[in-house]
């Protein structure tokens, strides 16, 4: 605790909705907050955005048709707009006010809207999905945690809608909380995700603004495949290319493998 | 930061001397904090304990005798016990008070203390390893950050003794801070390593406590091999009767796998 305080030196805050927050920091930079919890950080956003969207791009030979649920900063836009294979990006987002604040607040994030492979509607994402069936090679589901509305997000008929969304093929990902503080919800939203999903895996990422410093996704896809082996792997050339900070083909693997405790209650 | 403090529901905060304090949290057990830096707490220890200790063991093919410079929580040296290959165990611990701090407040670490294969001295590390070179088939140097006395440890001169202290074949495996917030640091450290030592890797830890949640390791060898594949990998069983709670042959190749934004610095 005491050295988190170090890392804050320099804070103004600026409050701009009932519970859409942004700060900024000196050595984070701005910060996007959503009702009292940290969405994202200057900082360590990059990690955060790279892995939840090229971990299921790189498992999939394919992924020309890409869903992202939520995402309102426009950080997995972003990334998603870079992967050579994706042609086109639908994006629904339930809140506009969050898209406005990052166009304003989070010019690094929010040019993933000026992506032009991106069609953004402001919309809810489950409605959108019912009538838009067997599309998608991929869905990103970038919510926030499962507090509030975004509970939704984590259930097996979430899954469920998921699944008709996606063409043959498919794989999503989803946040998916720190196995540190939440082991027992990481366990059960996998467990949702399995009434729906053949191969269903979990992966972590290192994101030094959110709780424990970690977070990790629920991988999965609709056929049994490796989602662990990127099927498409860039070159130190493409990632420097792609102003790929964090994801790598190696680290793709690697962020699969878990320590002991989690594999004792997730697999 | 917000998130932190639900961490924290409840708490009692007991000083004992002017610099060794130690702490009760609901969420998180005991803490015990040196000049107020978090060391570790009850409930995310021992991820820091098993990497450090079971990185330069496995891979080593025969790690009989082991050094531990620092480690006066116990925990290293808890862990060090663990391995079936190691004979001799030999810890030195310059401060006394933090061996008698963890002895009573932290017995799940301090039971490293008990080890039958254990020799433990209160002295200088640097003058023991002066006087007792080409001893040791694996050193661990579990020290505190490198702000006051401890940054010694870092330094080209330390990995120079640490060199003489070892047998041929030896590996060294010591605290390496966060690249998060430090990787300048990080890379220097590396640098002075690359001095004495053939082969120098860096490998990471999730530990949610410490600042950015992750924790660093310098790991290095005298001679050319591959530290990131374990020499010895233990089966399911194996580890469930060591009680490894993180460590296991797959996370110890991962975590030498890096995000491309460390990979350019170090490598």
């Amino acid at each position: 605790m005491m050295m988190l305080w170090c890392f804050y030196r320099c804070l103004f805050f600026v409050s701009l909705l009932n519970n859409v927050d942004l700060t900024s920091r000196k050595h984070h930079g701005k910060a996007l907050i959503l009702d009292g919890i940290i969405q994202c950080t200057e900082h360590d956003e990059f990690s955060y955005q790279e892995m939840i969207s090229f971990l299921p791009l790189c498992a999939h030979p394919s992924p020309a048709k890409v869903l992202i649920v939520g995402g309102g900063d426009g950080g997995v836009a972003r990334e998603v707009h870079k992967h050579p294979l994706v042609k086109e990006i639908v994006q629904v987002e339930i809140d506009a006010e969050v898209i406005e604040a990052s166009k304003r607040y989070l010019p690094f994030m929010a040019v993933g809207f000026d992506s032009d492979k991106l069609t953004l509607n402001i919309c809810d994402g489950f409605q959108y999905m019912k009538e838009h069936k067997d599309e998608f090679d991929v869905i990103i589901t970038d919510s926030s945690d499962p507090i509030g509305p975004a509970v939704n997000l984590f259930t097996e008929s979430y899954f469920g809608l998921l699944k008709g969304a996606l063409r043959s093929g498919g794989i999503i990902c989803s946040q998916n909380g720190t196995v540190w503080a939440g082991l027992d919800h990481v366990k059960e939203t996998m467990e949702h995700c399995r009434k729906h999903f053949t191969t269903v895996k979990y992966a972590v990422a290192s994101v030094p603004t959110y709780p424990s410093g970690q977070i990790g996704f629920v991988v999965a896809s609709l056929d049994e495949r490796d989602l662990t082996v990127p099927k498409h792997r860039f070159g130190e050339k493409e990632l420097g290319e792609m102003e790929l900070r964090y994801y790598n083909s190696e680290i793709h693997s690697a962020s699969f493998v878990l320590p002991n405790f989690v594999r004792k209650v997730l697999q």
